[in-house]
């Protein structure tokens, strides 16, 4: 053998601790969204090229996976397929091709892997899980308030409890730069300045909004001074001054009304004119949602109502958020797993055709059960073996336990034995772990 | 829009019922490899390349998808990573890899999609699932054993009952063509032709043994003899006549006894001689599990001791059993697939945030509660949308109601109308769905 090999790099193995951990927060978070009606949906790990090609942007695409085309064509050095990079397209690609065959509106979750080429660096991987819920082809606002609920019920359930939905609309955000005489060309732009408002500070972003986005020193501060006041009252006095401002602020309002209904504290959520979220493609409410000892925003989403049809499907209302999935196991993760370990160990001194009868019997019980399988006939070394295996119980079937028809129970946390006959072995081990 | 993209050849979209039941079938083998001490291991969908590169003969290598190297090295055509063909080789690789940090044996479960590009066909894919159990640092035949058991409990638990192990050993195949004077280089393509037995037939089988392998007509016409047998008498007398052919005979009969210890009816698993497995790679015990109803074998395993030396790993003994789920999953699920509804659907005629409130209260109660978001105020129209969800009470929430701080539940099979107080809905609800 040569040197070890590794998983490739920006990938990881994942043993079995980690795997039911994982698995026990995608369970939590299924059965929640299952709660809500939303249907689960599996698309391939690829997609025709042209699917992906030209929907993330360039910068994007250059982190896409290609597939090289297979037999012959391997040597023409050309893709056909592409892994998925994200749960969007994917979608958008089932909704122009099941159509009708899908509920209307159709509210679909799907939590598996998507592939980046990113630079791999600490946290970041190249096979990563994203969990997405989305209701497509509903304008109601309920569909909006649904998303928010059921993100706010997985952070809680995944234990992420100190948290905040920050929302904000696309259209306050554009009757905003309406108000200000901003060219609706320069909107994204200038949104994307705003957005920089955490990181750089109100100074900068008026200084670049000024030098880059071409408003004038007034227009800038004071735009700056809305967006970015604790109190949004003067941004809601701005908004009220035009139809599309006032309606923005409906939608903002509306969700927090709907949410905090159904039983989402009001200080779970608030209006926060200086959310803006990167993302073009947002056409209505827009929320992040930031929690205590978590960096950066850990879920998200909002209304896009005209993606679908820019990712190739019908032009159809949709409304989606997201949850961090990756990031909150990996912040959770350092705290505590525990292993999973044997209930009960069958250490193996001869009578193999009895040893196994009592495992089926007790795994016939719901319990979890080992044998020993080395070569050593030495008892220490094979209750090491146990031990190693984090046994609760050790089952020892001896020369001596087999002439009277008996095993020995030990218990691995006392060390203390007990002897029973062989035929009530398994009542008496369920005894044990019973034991308080 | 232009045409309706699909999802690339050979894979497909998997809708709502078809992952629950997919799902359901993964989480009852996790169980049940798990009550067995078993551990999951997840490794990534993508290997580098040399990992993957000639493991698997030059016929199987043109069916792995190779990845494109990215960014500049894009151009250059070349691949440096591909997308898994089995479980087998990331296996071994992180055995090579994690060494001493795995528990001894390391027993670890796999259930998770392959990729290989095969011509699609009718229940054939390019993406599907292998469930692969094995055990890596053990030579104990109780490990074949429990392996023989884990896939037998598997089968009864997707409700495949009427099965049969055919177990043979490579160690007693290799001392049968000892006994025919057989060059053991000529091994593995004699026993390729007997292979063919249950194909071909004997006459064909003996005629290809003389023309392409070299053996007298004589010898060819008592070895087919042999395995061809319905009996096993004459193979156990020949076999009993070499060292090697009792240690093949004794492997196969302790798998038989260990596992009927353990309740493996009798009828469940039988020495079948003229049962080879194609493989080469196996060194001990084989088995293969024939079921009514189910075309070729749905199940099998054995030891194969240098395998994972051989795929680069350590030289450790080893042994492992997969199950066909796909093929189980595909005939069953000409079946029957019940399709999973909404316990409770809210119709909406105003008075949204009593609802939503409503939802909440439900959905804390274990339901699975959807709410009507298209834009439609008829209610014969939401209650079509209620039907189509197959949901089991509708409830309704009109002016009147409202006035009287009460609500109407439909019960959707009957017809049934119930007007209760709006405080007592979830209560309700919970009777008529409780209810015979």
């Amino acid at each position: 053998m040569g040197q070890a090999a590794q998983a490739p790099s920006g990938t990881r193995d994942l043993l079995a601790d980690e795997v039911r951990r994982r698995k026990a927060a995608f369970d939590v978070l299924s059965q929640i969204f299952e709660s809500f009606g939303f249907d689960p949906l599996e698309t391939p790990a690829f997609e025709n090229l042209d699917v992906i090609t030209g929907k993330y942007g360039e910068e994007a695409s250059k982190l896409i996976f290609k597939i090289l085309k297979r037999g012959a064509h391997e040597a023409s050095g050309q893709a056909d397929l592409a892994l998925r990079y994200d749960h969007t397209v994917p979608l958008a690609r089932v909704i122009g091709s099941y159509g009708a065959k899908l509920p209307t509106p159709y509210k679909r979750y799907a939590i598996g892997p998507v592939w980046r080429a990113d630079r791999p660096q600490e946290g970041r991987f190249r096979e990563f899980v994203q969990c997405d819920i989305d209701t497509v082809g509903s304008q109601s606002a309920l569909a909006d308030a649904e998303i928010v609920l059921a993100l706010a019920q997985s952070l809680d359930a995944l234990g992420v409890h100190d948290f905040t939905f920050t929302v904000n609309s696309r259209k306050a955000l554009y009757a905003l730069l309406e108000v200000y005489g901003v060219d609706s060309d320069d909107g994204p732009s200038v949104l994307g300045t705003l957005d920089k408002l955490d990181k750089i500070g109100a100074a900068a972003v008026a200084k670049e909004l000024t030098a880059a986005r071409g408003l004038t020193p007034d227009v800038a501060e004071s735009l700056v001074g809305d967006v970015a006041a604790d109190n949004s009252d003067r941004v809601r006095q701005r908004l009220n001054t035009t139809e599309q401002g006032k309606a923005g602020l409906a939608e903002v309002d509306r969700l927090i009304e709907l949410t905090t209904s159904a039983g989402l504290t009001s200080d779970r959520i608030a209006y926060v004119p200086r959310m803006v979220r990167g993302l073009d493609y947002y056409t209505g409410a827009i929320y992040e949602v930031v929690a205590a000892g978590y960096p950066g925003s850990i879920a998200a989403g909002g209304r896009y109502d005209h993606l679908v049809a820019t990712l190739g499907g019908p032009d159809v209302p949709a409304c989606g958020g997201s949850i961090g999935i990756e990031r909150i196991l990996a912040i959770q993760g350092s705290q505590d797993t525990e292993r999973r370990g044997l209930d009960v160990a069958l250490t193996v001194l001869g009578g193999e055709e009895d040893l196994m009868r009592l495992g089926a019997e007790l795994r016939g019980q719901n319990l979890r059960v080992g044998m020993y399988f080395g070569s050593s006939t030495k008892l220490g070394k094979q209750l090491k073996w146990a031990h190693d295996q984090s046994a609760r119980i050790s089952v020892l079937y001896g020369p001596e336990e087999r002439a009277e028809g008996e095993v020995t129970l030990r218990d691995m946390r006392s060390g203390d034995q007990t002897r029973v006959p062989f035929t009530e072995a398994a009542s008496h081990v369920r005894k044990v772990l019973e034991a308080p």
